[in-house]
């Protein structure tokens, strides 16, 4: 641990999914006086024997000065932190700062927001950016709103869990932000298959393509970490078009209440419609690349190249330049 | 040097403009046997006091076994190589191999390949990504084509010029992945322009999107060496929106040629052109962050917040991970 | 009055704003027994001098056999029917058919239709195509929607009101094609604003190109009527580019519930929104032109030619053609 | 025939294909004085019967005042005008007008046009709206450009060929209005398309949407005769994906020309660019449909209602309006 003092503060956690359980025991790991709770009991029992404290009820974490919640949605988010059994549920006490990085829509947020700060808890609402493959290379990055009081008492836990944080602002600007990077994201991924595509009937291989894409200045960790499914045409999910289209949707509501006309992301919706309207619901987007090849005649086949996500060698070459693991 | 037999060949370069003089440089310095060539010859003299030695005429360089070619476009490539008194106008010697980093149309580089190997003299197509900023900080990469048989004798000097080197295959295929590159680019760049706008209005400020952008997984060099500009609405012009129209309008010849259909690169192309078409033709193509605005009835002022490029930090990543400046 | 029988069926009209009351006028004209009610009762006046019968309250028509309907929205329409002084107020009595060619939401419309289902009265939705001028030359169509067997009998005298009603099916598909016919309307829109103003850059005169359209088998009423505001570049409202959208976004909201893609909707619905962030939300939606003419270098100025919006002449040869009044 | 005076004028044609045949037929019957010239001069035969001049060589109307052309391609049409044996290939002798009609590109116009003028020899570009159902109902239309003063001598013959002329000023203007009406017709298809999926997603018959958007403000030539098509599913070709795209490509090459961005048009290209890319090069541009329905998750049956192309009703009711026959 960077600094001895963050051992001292009491920290709680709600939900040891996937990301959750590996977030966790980064902190856990780091020296941190972590409560774990999950509703399947089972899950965070790991968790214990790397030090932490797994409790049987959310209202055991009510002393907890800083609870961290990553839950399955909005209805499981309100019910943890409003709900009969919740955080706040105790009329005695109840944690100082919830953090929250939970899926969840911006009205959900904001009216948890409004509960808890009746009770004088401050919600930091602090989406992530990446997979469970870039919080167990220590890649994971956070974007954070709410009281910008209960933020520097946060960041400290933040740049544990991953490689950095940022605060926009009050309220729920946060999940704007992830939006925003979701937008993106729908953009990027119909992109690449268009180039990709125009590529290889160029005669150009997938795998060559990608490497030079992801070695030059557009790549990113997000082309890297695709690169496999788009080489090997392994369309198994990881983000489904529907929710996908579900954070698009969620984009374009926003676009109309702020009257911001987003040509180039209204395009790349309506192709991700497509491969819904087409039934790939239940696969990845990655499916974007095989309608782009269908569009264009081209019948794809996997290809034998030697690729990797990037990830391992990102994080080696940031523990060198930082002299930190991640 | 990493290898000592590096400096034993005999290499030449034309063209000492921005980025090619900062590219032979990097040659020179790392102990390579360079003669340079320029148009005028002034802007090449610096290089004499590395160790380069400066010639008068292409002609001189007929001896040198590599010559590497960065001049300022199509017209300017074929006469340095075809021209009368250009690399192959000697009857009695001409380089073994020239590799040409110019924009050049692919038509243009079919050509000189053709003719270079009536002469048995190998063209390899080196397009690169990056600016002259991703050349000082050691991190161009290259994507190259032609010959097979030549690409492993120049690929360590590649490596010596930035942070890589990608082979596609023969002929002009390079020139197609460059392409490629251009059209992702110019879709991201309306991307980020229309989320920025879209949580600048929701209230966040550029600044800080860019931030969490840049740390997040669709964050890229191209994302962070254009967020001063996004910022601080520096719209001086690094790539003008007619330069990115050129390489977009060959896309789109391309894919029609291959019969691909490409939605999200056409809905980019027509907000580039409308960037023109309002009279920007001069200044940077960041200026579709002001048109994006101008649609969402924004008005930007240049923020105040401290950015940076992000290419020292990644230079120095780089560096510590690797152990070599770059 | 083509069938004497028309004239024995009492039948009630609501609402006579500028469509109304030229619609209702239509009905008195040709013979049949009408009773008018308007919230403002001095604008239903004139028609008394017609030969309808102007009444005070809804409830006075709860004695109608038929009632049409074309008020303010959804809201005065709920008002109208179910609410305390409405159609169905009175317990004893109430009109067999209600015709509502009131712009709704389908949600609206299908409650109202619920409640009057359960009083054993039918709801026809019947949206129109059209503006007053295109009722005036009698070229007005209905597309109607709800129980079948209430058609046969509210047919002839839609007939009457213009040029011919298109039954689609049960309950609220009315309203969807209305919809559909508004998503073209605003696609089209946008592409004759981009056709225009490519012309015009090539020398061709916005009436001259468009009289060519007219003429053309692209040519619709829709062109005929747009053309003076196109060419005069008169932006007195019609339609504004806030009720388009509107229409569109509830279009794009069918297409999710559907599952549909709408590429090229999506494009127009873009640059519609754009009309919007710039401002424009007070004026008719061919701003449209003025905004394409901007993103092109054009400066518009208003065209000398005699136009009209074609209407006259076409009732003219309708009337010829069928030998009747339209 | 209208004026006594235009059987007077010694008119000349070149090209009886399907739609040539049909219009040179119409100037016979209305007692015009043409010479006929057919490269398979047996097509043109049957038009001897009818009063026209068969002839076997195109130096055979030389002394034609008026030559129509209507062969099949930029191509063909050079060859008829400037060829060894064309018609100016006479040196005493030459028509004084040449009217073409063919679908040519601009440059090849422009350099007939050129040449002609060096004989004294005015061209008018006179492309046309319609196919050849629209040419027998008598609604084709032209839009003209060349020679002001040539217009009003040529202008009496077109309305006799059709439903009338548009002269949109010198050189090559008509071939870009031209352009201008298909890109419009590439955007009303797939917007038709989209819509026509929606509603039958939604439950409305596609017969039943058509017959509604066909008498609505949104119902063109083009709506009606395309509706058995999309109703029948009737995909044989009288206009393919493939030469729409043309049409679209050479109206982008003018788009960027005259810096005109064209969003909706852009979006409308790429979904008609990915029909071809699916293979159907061969059938009607209505393949839009299928993708459309197939991108929606919906099979499409063909419906068995009664549909007409409107075209026979829409050329009595103009018959009826003026009093003649089209």
């Amino acid at each position: 641990m960077d600094d001895g003092k963050l051992g001292e503060t009491r920290l709680g956690w709600v939900g040891t999914g996937r990301m959750g359980y590996s977030l966790a025991s980064r902190l856990v790991e780091a020296g941190c006086d972590l409560a774990v709770y999950n509703r399947t009991r089972s899950k965070a029992e790991p968790l214990a024997e790397l030090g932490a404290t797994v409790v049987a009820s959310l209202s055991e974490l009510k002393d907890r000065e800083i609870v961290f919640t990553m839950v399955a949605g909005s209805d499981d988010f309100k019910e943890v932190v409003l709900g009969p059994d919740g955080l706040l549920s105790a009329p005695d006490a109840a944690p100082r700062i919830i953090v929250d990085s939970t899926t969840v829509a911006p009205q959900a947020s904001a009216q948890v927001r409004r509960e808890a700060a009746e009770r004088d808890v401050a919600l930091l609402a602090a989406p992530v950016s990446g997979n469970p493959h870039v919080v167990a290379a220590g890649l994971l990055t956070f974007v954070v709103s709410g009281p910008q009081s209960a933020y520097p008492e946060v960041k400290p836990y933040l740049d544990l869990l991953g490689a950095g944080a940022t605060y926009v602002g009050e309220g729920e600007r946060a999940r704007l932000a992830k939006i925003c990077h979701n937008l993106l994201l729908g953009v990027v991924a119909q992109s690449l298959a268009e180039i990709v595509v125009l590529a290889e009937k160029g005669g150009i291989a997938r795998a060559d393509l990608l490497e030079f894409i992801n070695g030059s200045v557009m790549g990113s960790m997000f082309t890297r970490y695709k690169t496999p499914a788009y080489v090997k045409l392994d369309y198994s999910p990881t983000f489904t078009p529907v929710l996908l289209r579900k954070d698009l949707d969620l984009g374009f509501e926003l676009a109309r209440e702020h009257e911001v006309p987003m040509p180039v992301a209204a395009a790349a919706r309506e192709v991700i419609q497509a491969v819904i309207g087409r039934g790939f619901t239940e696969e990845d987007f990655a499916r974007l690349l095989d309608l782009q090849a269908q569009a264009s005649g081209l019948e794809l086949v996997p290809e034998d190249a030697p690729v990797t996500d990037g990830l391992g060698e990102l994080a080696e070459a940031v523990e060198a330049a930082t002299g930190t693991r991640r």
